[in-house]
C-alpha cells in the first residue's frame, strides 16, 4: 500500500495554522491548573459522607452537634481589629495579621461537648485548596490535634463556644473563605459559604517568628500604619518635598492590592513568602509585559491621562486600576514608588519610598555612564546618550533573606519603575542593601542594577574627528550623590547615603568597588592625570520666571597661570537627564593666576530664553567644560538648577472632629502674564478627605481662583490635606495644610 | 474668577480612556530609543564633511585615495572560513568567530601610501551606533591608531590592501554592516553599504578570552560542530533514545537565530554577553509572555500543529517561526531543548542536551513532593497533585560567570521549557552546574530550581478522615534518579549525574542539602522510622500490545513475621506523570517469614486493558503502597514502564559522494489489527537531507508501506538519516541508519 492515501511530499514545515497559534492547555502537563486567584474559589461540600451508610441510607442528623451561627468579632471595638492593628481599615471583614490569634464565636445546637464532639474550624483559599499547599487549613479546638494553624477553646458558655485561632506565622496572605466542620459517624457536615464571615491574613512585622518582623516600633509605625508620605526630589543641593497620600486604610485598597497579584496569575502558594510578593508586585505596578497598574510616560504630554506630577496620592490609581481592570495613566518614577509603598504598607510589609539624587539609569548593571566632547572640549549633544537622572525614587521594604548568608536580611531594594536597557526585565528586586553596600553584586534580585545606580563613574570622551574617542575625565564622585528617606513620626528627612555606600575614598568604598568589578561590572579603568584647574557651578536657588545671573569660578591648584578656553552650555532637560533643548551657550576664556581662583563673566539667563521651552518639573542643566590651554587638560562641571514653582494656598476650618463636616479652601495666582489652560487640582487628605478633583479650562494671567470643598473627617489624629495643580504649562504646584481632628463630640 | 470654566467636581479617578491604554513613549526617558533589532540600521553617510570648506565650496576628491573594491575572501576555499571553523554554514556571507583575526582585501584607485594616507574599515550593527556602545568600531591599519578591534596591513601590492582585523574578543555577537572610510583634508569620505559585504560575528570557544572559551577540542567538536543528536528518554533502568537533527548550518538557522533575539527587543549592546543571550533565549523559545519559537502542548491532541513526538530535527521549527513570525506548535521538553542546542550551537556557545530521570516539577524550588495516601494505605489520587516528571530535558552551555566568586563558571543549565508555579518565570538559568552540586541555591540565576529538580524528597502522608495529613514516609533517592548526556564524539551515553550530586548517603550530600536549606529552600524533616519491610517492583522491558505479568516481591528484614495489606495501582500517565487513567488495581495480602522474601501473586496485565486508554509515549506507571499489620508501617515501591515502540526501517543507497544523487527508503509495518489513521512520516539527515514529510490518512492493520526518496548530499564524513512515524495512535516511532558520504569523484 505504499502510496495509498498518501499527501504530497512537502520539504518543509507543518501545515499553516490557521488564527492564532493554538495556546498551551494544562492537560497532560500538570494535575490540576495552578490556582493563581484569589477572587476564584471552590465551595466545600455541605455533607462529606464517609462512604458507609446504614441499611437504610443516611440517618436524619437532628442527633449530632450542629451550628447555629459564627460571629467573626469585627467590630470596631472588639479585641481582633484593636490587636491586630486593622482598626483602620476601612473594610466590612476581619483583617487580622498571621502569627498571632484572633477569635471567633460559635454558637451550636447544644452545649459543646469536648469528650464526644468533634468540630474544626477551615480555612480556605483560592480554587483547588490543599492541605500540603497550605490553601485548606482545618483548625481544631483540642490540644491532641493541632495542624499548621493553632486553635485553642478561649471560652465555652451555654450553647457558645469562643475559639482562638493563630494563623501560622508562614501562612498565605489573602482572604479565605470560612467554614465550620462537624463529625457525625456518616460523614463530615459543613456550614454554608457566607461571605460576611471572609478573612483577611495579612503579614505581621509585630509578630517575631514573620518574616517582615521588625523590631523597632516608631518604624513599623511610619512603614506600616502611616498613610501620610513625603517624597523627595529636586536637586541634592536644593531639595524639594512632594506630600503623597498611600492610602492604604482607603475603603477598596486592600481588595485593589489582592486584586494586583490575581491579575498577574501569581500562584497562590506563593503569596505568604514576602520576596516572591514584593519581586512580582514591582513587575505588576508597571503596565509592560503584563497589564500592570500604572502606564509610564516621561513625554510631556500626558493628554489622554493624569499628568504624573498632578497625582496627590495611590487612591484614585489603584480603585481606578481595579475597577476599569485597564492601566491607569501615567507614571513616573515617584508615582510607581509611592503606588508600591501603598501595596505593601497596605499588605503588611514594612516599606518606605526612597529617592537617590543623580541616579545613573538604563546602563545594565555597568558602571560608566558616557559624556562626549569635541575635540575643543565641548560637549557632544549628538553623541551622549546615556543619562543621569537628577534623582530616582524607589522603594525599600523590609524582610528577611533566608536564601541569602547570614547578615543581608533588613531593607531590600524593590523598583516598579520599568527599566529600558535591562535586558526585558521590567521588574527589580528584592536587592539587600546591606549586599549593594558590600558589593555582593551577584546576590539575588537585581543587585547589580541598584549598585550601579548609586555608583557608577562619570567618563568624559574626547572624540577626534576621524571617529575615535580618547578618556580624558572621570568623575567618580557625581552619582548616587545621596540618597534621602522621610524620618520615622517626623516630617523631617533622613540622609541613609551612609545605608548604601562607604564614605567617599575610604578604603572600604575602594575594596567594594573592586569586589563588584570581580563579579562582572564593568567599570571604567583609565588612570587620567588630574587636572590642576577646577571649575565650580554653585548652587543656585531661583524661581520659575526669574532672570538670574550664572557665575563660573575657575579655581588654579597649581604654581603656574593657566589659560581656559571654557564652554557653558544651558539646557532645559527632563529630570531624566534627557535633553529637551538648549538656550544658553557662552565661550569664555579665562586667565587665572598661579594658585588664585577667578571669576569668569556673568552669565545673564534671562527668563524669555528658558520659559517657552520649559519642560515639566522645570529643571535647567548647565554643564561647563574647557581645555587648560598650558596643559591639554579637560577641565568639566555639572549643575542641575529646579526652578521654584509658585504655591497653592490651602487652609481648612477650625476645630474638626471625627464625623463632623469641615471646610477646606485651596487658593492660587497665576503669577504669569499669560492664561494658564486644562488646569486640574486635586487635593485629598489621609483618613479625612477622599480624593477630589476640579478642572478649570483656563486661568488668565494675573487672575486668583479659590476653591472651597465641604469633608468629613473619619479619623482622630493629626493629619494634612495635600493639593496640587496641573497644566500643560505649569506642573507640580503642590500646597498642603496640617489638620488635626478631635474625637466626636458627644 | 472662582468657578469660571470649571467643571464638575469628581472624586474619583481621570476621565476614562478611549480605546486601549496608551503606550509608554521614549521621549524624556531616555535621548535615543534602545537599539534591540539586528535587522534595522542606520546608513553612514557617503560624505561627512569637517565643516571647513574653501571659498569656493569643497573642491573635486579626485586627488586622494579612493577604494574601487573590497573583497570579503569568503569562498569555502580561502582562508577565514578554515581558520574560523565557519566553512559548513551554508550561507551567502562572511562568517567569522570573535577575537580571531580575519581579512579582508581592499583595492584603490593608486597605491597606499601609509605615511599620508588614513583609512579605516568600520562596523555597524543596530540602529543607533555609538562608539562607546561597540555598535561603531573603526578599525584602523596602523600600530598608533588602534580600537578595541586590532587592524594590521597584511600586505600591500600595487592597488591591492590586504588587511587583518580581529574583532574584540567580548564584542557584539551578530551581523555587521561594513564600510570603508577614507579622511580627506575637507571630510570622511566612505563606500557605500553592499549587502554582499555584511560581516556575521560568532562567539569563539577556541579563543582564550572569550566568555565561553572551552579547551578540550573534543567538546568543541561535540558542542559547536556536531549537528547530529542523541537525547535520552524512557526510563532510568530502560533507556531509549531520540536521534536529533539540530542543523545549525542548514541554510536560514543563523538569520533565524538572530531573529530570534530581534523579535525579543533584546538590546543590541547585550548580545555579546553569553549570559544575557542565553537567559534571553531560555524566555524566547518558548511562546509563554512572548511570542517565542515554540507552543507547549502536553494534552496528546495535537490536530492543529505537529506532534512534538514527531519532529526529527530543529531546521523546519526555525525557519518556520522565522518566516510566519508566529510560534510554531507544538512542543514538549525534548523539543525546547533540542531547538536551544541549535540555537546555542549556532551562535557559537558551547552547549549539550541533558536528559533528568525523575524529575521533580513545577514545585517552586521547595524539596518535596507529596502524594497523599486514604487511612488504608491506598494512594488517594483526588488529592495528590504534584509530579515527577518520567524524565525532563534541559541544556548545559558552557562559559565564564565573572558575576560568581571563583569556580563556578564552566557547564550552565539553562530551560527553555516553561514552568507553570515558578511565579512567571518562563525562563530559567543559566544556574552553575558547580553551584548546584554545592547548594549555593542563592546563585543567579534560578539554581534554586534546578537544585530542587535534582533534590526533591518524595513525601507520603496519610490522610486521616477529618482532612488531616500526617507523614509516614519519605523517599529521599527516587528524584534526580540519572542525568544523560551524549559522549562527545561517539553515539553512547554518559552519566553526568555526579556533576550535579555528591554520592548518595555521602558526608557532603548531607551538607549540601543542610546548606540548601539554610537558603530558603522548604525541606521535609520527618524523622519517620524506617520500615522493616520493603517492595519491590521489578525492572521491565515489554513492546506496546504485550501482554504480560507483574510481580512485586515483599522483603522481610525483621526477625519477626510481617503481613502486609498491599494495594497494586497500574495506570496510564503522560511523560508529566500525570494520570490519564486506571487500568489495574489489586489488593493483596502477603505474609512473609522472619527475614525472607516473597513474591506475591503475579499480576496478569492483558493489553486490551491498557491499549485503548495509552496516551503519547506509552507509559505506565505501577504504584505499590501498603500497611504492615503488625508495625502499621506504611510501605511503598513505584516503577515506571516506557512501552517499547515498533520500529521504522530506514535504509540509504551505496557509495554516496557529494553532490551525487541517493536515495533512502523508509518501511513501516503496522503490527497492530486495528488502522493507524493520520499518519506523518519525517526524514532527515544533517548535511545529507533537509527535512522531508509524508502523509498517509490511513495504515491498514498489519499491512507495511514503504517510502523512497531522493537525495543529493552536501558534505563529505559520516552521518546519520533519521525518520520519525507518527499518528494520534501510535507515537514516537523512530528509524536511523547511517550513511558515509566521500568526496565528489574528479
Amino acid at each position: 500500500m505504499s502510496d495509498q492515501g498518501a499527501g504530497p511530499t512537502s520539504s518543509l514545515a507543518p501545515p499553516p495554522p490557521s488564527g492564532p497559534p493554538p495556546k498551551m492547555t494544562n492537560r497532560g502537563r500538570s494535575a490540576d491548573p495552578i490556582s493563581s486567584s484569589n477572587s476564584d474559589s471552590t465551595d466545600m461540600p455541605e455533607f462529606e459522607p464517609f462512604g458507609v451508610p446504614g441499611p437504610r441510607g443516611f440517618p436524619p442528623m437532628t442527633e449530632f452537634l450542629d451550628i447555629s451561627s459564627v460571629d467573626m468579632m469585627k467590630g470596631p471595638d472588639e479585641s481582633n481589629k484593636k490587636q491586630h492593628r486593622t482598626a483602620m481599615f476601612n473594610s466590612d471583614y476581619l483583617i487580622v495579621r498571621r502569627g498571632q490569634e484572633f477569635q471567633v464565636r460559635i454558637s451550636f445546637n447544644r452545649p459543646y461537648k469536648p469528650a464526644t464532639d468533634t468540630f474544626a474550624v477551615e480555612f480556605v483559599i483560592g480554587s483547588s485548596p490543599q492541605y500540603s499547599k497550605g490553601t485548606y487549613i482545618p483548625v481544631f479546638p483540642t490540644k491532641e490535634r493541632q495542624s499548621s494553624w493553632e486553635g485553642r477553646v478561649v471560652d465555652a458558655a451555654d450553647l457558645t463556644v469562643t475559639m482562638g485561632v493563630t494563623p501560622a506565622a508562614n501562612c498565605i496572605v489573602g482572604k479565605y473563605h470560612m467554614y465550620v466542620a462537624v463529625k457525625t459517624p456518616f460523614g463530615i457536615r459543613r456550614t454554608r459559604w457566607d461571605k460576611s464571615q471572609d478573612l483577611y491574613v495579612l503579614f505581621n512585622p509585630w509578630g517575631p517568628d514573620d518574616a517582615v518582623f521588625l523590631d523597632d516600633e516608631s518604624e513599623r509605625q511610619e512603614c506600616v500604619m502611616t498613610e501620610m508620605g513625603i517624597i523627595y526630589h529636586g536637586s541634592y543641593d536644593d531639595i524639594a518635598e512632594r506630600n503623597w497620600n498611600y492610602g492604604q486604610f482607603n475603603y477598596g485598597v486592600l481588595d485593589a492590592c489582592l486584586y494586583i497579584m490575581d491579575r498577574s496569575d501569581m500562584p497562590i502558594t506563593n503569596r505568604g513568602d514576602p520576596m516572591k510578593v514584593t519581586r512580582k508586585a514591582s513587575a505588576m505596578l508597571n503596565s509592560r509585559d503584563d497589564d500592570g497598574v500604572l502606564v509610564g510616560n516621561w513625554s510631556g504630554d500626558y493628554t489622554y491621562g493624569v499628568a504624573p506630577t498632578s497625582w496627590t496620592g495611590s487612591t484614585d490609581i489603584l480603585l481606578t486600576y481595579a475597577s476599569s481592570k485597564m492601566p491607569v495613566s501615567f507614571a513616573q518614577c515617584w508615582v510607581y514608588a509611592a503606588v508600591f509603598n501603598t501595596f505593601l504598607r497596605c499588605l503588611g510589609i514594612p516599606s518606605r519610598v526612597v529617592t537617590n539624587f543623580f541616579s545613573a539609569h538604563d546602563n545594565d548593571g555597568n558602571l560608566k555612564t558616557d559624556i562626549i566632547l569635541d575635540e575643543s572640549g565641548r560637549i557632544d549633544r549628538v553623541r551622549t546618550r546615556d543619562t543621569i537622572w537628577n534623582y530616582h525614587c524607589w522603594n525599600e521594604c523590609y524582610m528577611s533573606r533566608p536564601d541569602l548568608p547570614t547578615g543581608f536580611g533588613g531593607w531590600q531594594v524593590v523598583d516598579a519603575t520599568p527599566q529600558e536597557t535591562s535586558d526585558g526585565m521590567y521588574r527589580c528586586g528584592p536587592a539587600s542593601v546591606q549586599a549593594i553596600k558590600h558589593g555582593h553584586i551577584c546576590f539575588p534580585f537585581d543587585a547589580a542594577f541598584v549598585f550601579a545606580e548609586v555608583n557608577s563613574d562619570v567618563v568624559f570622551y574626547t572624540r577626534s574627528k576621524d571617529g575615535s574617542l580618547e578618556p580624558v575625565k572621570v568623575n567618580r564622585t557625581h552619582v548616587g550623590r545621596m540618597v534621602l528617606t522621610k524620618t520615622p513620626g517626623d516630617v523631617t528627612r533622613r540622609d541613609i547615603t551612609d545605608q548604601y555606600k562607604f564614605p567617599e575614598g575610604s578604603t572600604e568604598e575602594r575594596t567594594v568597588l573592586e569586589k563588584a568589578e570581580q563579579y562582572g561590572c564593568g567599570r571604567d579603568k583609565s588612570d587620567l592625570p588630574e587636572a590642576d584647574v577646577d571649575l565650580v557651578l554653585p548652587a543656585m536657588e531661583i524661581s520659575v520666571g526669574d532672570d538670574f545671573e550664572l557665575s563660573l569660578e575657575f579655581v588654579n591648584r597649581s604654581g603656574e597661570r593657566r589659560t581656559v578656553d571654557a564652554y557653558i552650555n544651558g539646557s532645559v532637560v527632563y529630570y531624566t537627564g534627557v535633553t529637551s533643548s538648549e538656550f544658553l551657550f557662552s565661550n569664555p576664556t579665562v586667565t587665572i593666576e598661579p594658585n588664585k581662583s577667578e571669576k569668569g563673566e556673568l552669565v545673564e539667563v534671562k527668563s524669555k530664553r528658558y520659559m517657552k521651552s520649559l519642560v515639566e518639573q522645570a529643571n535647567l542643566h548647565f554643564i561647563a567644560t574647557g581645555k587648560v590651554k598650558e596643559t591639554g587638560q579637560i577641565v568639566t562641571a555639572m549643575k542641575v538648577v529646579t526652578l521654584h514653582n509658585p504655591k497653592l494656598t490651602v487652609a481648612v476650618s477650625n476645630g474638626g472632629k471625627v464625623n463632623e463636616e469641615m471646610t477646606a479652601t485651596v487658593e492660587f495666582t497665576n503669577p504669569f502674564t499669560f492664561s494658564l489652560e486644562g488646569v486640574y487640582i486635586r487635593m485629598e487628605g489621609p483618613g479625612i478627605m477622599l480624593p477630589m478633583s476640579k478642572y478649570y479650562s483656563l486661568i488668565p494671567g494675573n487672575s486668583s481662583l479659590t476653591w472651597t470643598e465641604y469633608f468629613i473627617p473619619q479619623r482622630a489624629g493629626s493629619s494634612r490635606l495635600m493639593a496640587s495643580l496641573d497644566c500643560p504649562a505649569l506642573r507640580q504646584v503642590y500646597g498642603t495644610a496640617p489638620v488635626t481632628i478631635g474625637d466626636r463630640s458627644l
